[in-house]
């Protein structure tokens, strides 16, 4: 950590249940860092991160929002990239050094923040049911077949890369598994089948078993249901 | 450029309407990089993209691919930043130095590959179709709405903060002007009333005035119909 950054700068606005705010948990925990919660209920009120108050932190009307000092960071990758890079030596890195090593980590996270999540995200829930008429159960397939989807793609980028360890990406952990492990919560919530995927759910096992993954785990939070 | 890097090593799989594959002919235009280009028809003979060669490549079934030597890159925004990495201090930066700007620029970045464009992607639109039924003006309806949910944020963020400049972040393109041009281009395509967005429209046509994104447009490329 910088110098000039105390441990209670750090603000994070999140939810529970979302699963790009279970992003960055795991980031702040694996980086040691010590931070506030305000949680944002995203279905209460119509929405509190539609409100006045959290609208004027973020447009895009979402969490995460991080609050370091008096800097404010949108996006859970940005953010989670943010703290690899204010965070000092002695943090444990989210990002491997070699270039095509951070590559390779960064398009896993991707895979699972553009390619399974914001098909899935409330919004779009929302959207299906009151535009389209979707009844619950067709909301649930949809979910479950971009889950499904992704995974599959992901699977193979693990089991086929020497590179893949105990982790996504060697033996310690990466913004990859920030990602993938709170993906694996919301398949397991929706009833995705993971016996496919053998390399994804030995990854989750051992991610869980380490106290940052622990402890930012959605029934853990202050917020939780 | 590292100096073990000739220009040809690179070959970008791409197709000429894809936005990110669009998103990265910019960022090797901006770092002057000359590469092949491997068109891939996403709508011919069933997509190409699921073809055995392709999906060997990319087992995600999508573009852009970057290929470096013998290094193979997936996903827009990892490329991206790998280009900013390797290429040496010569070539203009995709990112700027500063932790919090760079926060920024991803932020705006990923606000574009993860509120908006997956949700309008061919994927999501075939599912639409087949499994919902939707039909064309329900697919078209949506895809405005996510466009203009999105952009109303953006002008937001980039209307209210004084490090917007000619363009995204300051006056020089980065990683957010490589995700913003291709999304305008896509609203234009479907009828996106830009007139509540300004600074996004200035910004557009200020980076459409640059050699580097004037080569980049899909009309430009050798596979455009």
């Amino acid at each position: 950590m910088s110098a000039d950054a105390e441990p209670d700068d750090f603000t994070l606005h999140d939810y529970w249940r979302s699963s790009a705010s279970y992003r960055v948990r795991i980031g702040l925990n694996l980086k040691g860092l010590r931070y506030a919660q305000k949680p944002v209920h995203l279905v209460r009120n119509g929405g509190e991160q539609h409100g006045a108050e959290h609208h004027a932190l973020n447009p895009m009307d979402a969490v995460p929002v991080l609050v370091h000092g008096a800097n404010v960071i949108r996006q859970s990758l940005a953010i989670l990239e943010y703290l690899d890079e204010v965070a000092g030596p002695a943090a444990p890195r989210l990002l491997p050094v070699d270039p095509l090593a951070r590559a390779r980590v960064r398009s896993l996270a991707l895979l699972i923040a553009c390619d399974v999540h914001p098909l899935n995200n409330l919004r779009a829930m929302q959207y299906l049911e009151r535009e389209l008429g979707a009844a619950a159960d067709v909301r649930e397939t949809w979910m479950r077949h971009w889950m499904a989807e992704g995974f599959r793609a992901f699977e193979a980028l693990l089991a086929t890369d020497a590179a893949t360890g105990l982790c996504c990406h060697g033996d310690t952990p990466t913004l990859a598994d920030a990602c993938l492990i709170p993906q694996v919560y919301n398949a397991n919530r929706f009833g995705v089948d993971l016996a496919p995927f053998p390399t994804i759910r030995r990854v989750n096992e051992h991610c869980l078993s380490l106290p940052a993954f622990d402890a930012a785990r959605p029934e853990r939070q202050p917020d939780a249901a």
